[in-house]
């Protein structure tokens, strides 16, 4: 938060005009920003265009409009088709890239942007396209410090929670599949408890409400669970690994005598078992942790 | 909620005196209750005796003392081989058993209650033990409704959140595995998050405080996944499968390269492929459930 500046009526370029793009582009426009667009295809952006947004004729043209791009298209293979022939025109100005891949492709962009003399800042968006431009909006950047502290304020157009997780350009992209991680965890149990208890004729809208008292013990799990990560040790005095692989083996039961697929269940209860067999029978399921790095 | 009775000094006894069925004695001591309580190993419960609890010197004299009977140990074999002796004392009594097993051996047991001519209630405790008595400590009853009526204030001093879910005693197990299939799905890839995060070098601590970002989005999406698998219909324009099973893929390839175990995410791909392969690419992750029922 220190190097916040008011730079109020920045120029900005949007490459990639897919669901976020235009997304981005609008909460730019509906900022007041000078915005111009360009996509790969014809066809998009017609909207942005009659809300005041100049369409580039080619992405070289509309790179050379702004000294602040924003990229998001559908992965890095993507970007740097769009990127790797506009090197020079790029040159000396500022490269935010939105779009979602893997840590290792952000820091070989940001590489390659340094061999060329472009800014890069790498990111990562972590809210659907309605939420883009509202203050509670969460993105990550990580890079370049300097040309997030330049452009923070511009940056918060998009969403109002934008948060620098640091230097190495590959952060973001890490902070964001993180988050995926836990999330694609989550909804996978969801929809599989949700099989479970409609194998039994139960609605899945009867369970939904009561799903709110797992949701709710989830934060302080979180926040417990990297204390004991971070510090490597696992006290199990609340819960323990051997109760709750009880727990797991009993709703694997259940869910194959329901004729259900159980492999996300059979992953989880055999890490579970494998944490046991080290010796964490009694400590909390965070030292699952051991497990999965082995 | 129509059959709510003022019982205020109900005696009862407790069977078992495990973590769990201490807290459950301790908090019908606490709201007045006479209270009896047993355990197979001795050596328990001598707190429980100091603040007034009776100690019965066998399990047959403990139900003797009281018309309902809690009874809260590790498993279903376990209460059976405590329960199946006391056929006799039990008869014209209620049971509620606490302790969490399948549904399948809830129904076991209410066939057998039935048989002996003993009114049955199942349940499962939703809540740590620190939590038990607190007005908003969830357990679900199934079973006997007659009994859960007359018992319902005895029973909201273990938790206030007392939810009658059926007349199918194996209700309250199949609530409880359902819950718990969304839990451990969630702490999975919470953990698995973490190795994720810390792999690189970040504190899983500084990856903590924006998984509430996630966790926030849960209940509108467990709201919205029941009604659409209720409906069987998965629209997907907000955010659909293919793109969602890109993102699975990212976070699979950036796992990999780091040496995690990727059993989890895997399972979860696996679903999603077989789900997009179906002709659900375009629907929401919701039409997963479709592949989970196969
Ligand atoms: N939508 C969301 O809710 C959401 C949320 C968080 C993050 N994201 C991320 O945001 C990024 C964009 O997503 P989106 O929803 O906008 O996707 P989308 O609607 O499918 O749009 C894809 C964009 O990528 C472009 N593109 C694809 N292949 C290309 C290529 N080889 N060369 C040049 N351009 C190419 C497309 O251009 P054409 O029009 O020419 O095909 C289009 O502009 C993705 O990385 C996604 O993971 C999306
Ligand atoms: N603790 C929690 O946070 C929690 C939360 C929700 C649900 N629950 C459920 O509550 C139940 C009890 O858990 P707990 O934490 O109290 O477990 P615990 O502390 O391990 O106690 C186990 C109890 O089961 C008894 N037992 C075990 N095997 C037996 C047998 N063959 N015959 C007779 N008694 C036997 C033990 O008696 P001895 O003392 O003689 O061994 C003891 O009373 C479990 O189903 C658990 O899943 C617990």
């Amino acid at each position: 938060m220190a190097t916040t500046q008011n730079n109020p009526l920045t120029s900005v370029t949007v490459i990639g005009l897919g669901a976020m793009g235009q997304a981005l582009a609008g909460a730019l426009l509906d900022a007041g920003h000078l915005t111009t667009v360009w996509n790969r295809s014809q066809g998009k952006g017609d909207e942005l265009v009659a809300r005041g947004a100049v369409r580039a004729a080619t992405a070289e043209g509309a790179v050379r409009a702004s000294e602040l791009t924003i990229v998001c298209v559908v992965d890095y293979d993507a970007s740097q088709a769009i990127l790797a022939p506009l090197a020079d025109a790029l040159a000396g100005r500022v490269l935010v890239n939105l779009t979602s891949d893997t840590p290792e492709r952000s820091r070989e962009t940001a590489a390659w942007a340094q061999t060329h003399g472009l800014s890069y800042l790498d990111g990562a968006v972590m809210v659907p396209t309605p939420l883009i431009g509202s203050p509670d909006a969460l993105l990550f950047y990580s890079g370049s410090r300097d040309a997030f502290g330049r452009y923070e304020s511009t940056l918060k157009a998009l969403g109002g929670k934008a948060a620098f997780v640091g230097a190495d350009p590959g952060l973001a992209a890490l902070y964001d599949l993180s988050l995926l991680d836990f999330f694609y965890g989550s909804i996978s149990g969801l929809v599989h408890a949700y099989a479970l208890a409609t194998a039994d004729g139960v609605k899945a809208a009867d369970i939904a409400p009561y799903l709110n008292s797992i949701v709710q013990i989830l934060p302080p799990i979180a926040q417990y669970t990297a204390a004991n990560i971070d510090a490597g040790s696992y006290p199990g005095a609340q819960a323990n690994l051997g109760m709750m692989a009880a727990g797991v083996e009993h709703i694997l039961h259940a869910a194959r005598t329901r004729g259900l697929d159980v492999s996300q269940l059979e992953a989880v209860k055999s890490v579970a078992g494998r944490a046991i067999a080290k010796g964490h029978g009694t400590d909390d399921w965070a030292s699952t942790y051991e497990v999965l790095r082995d």
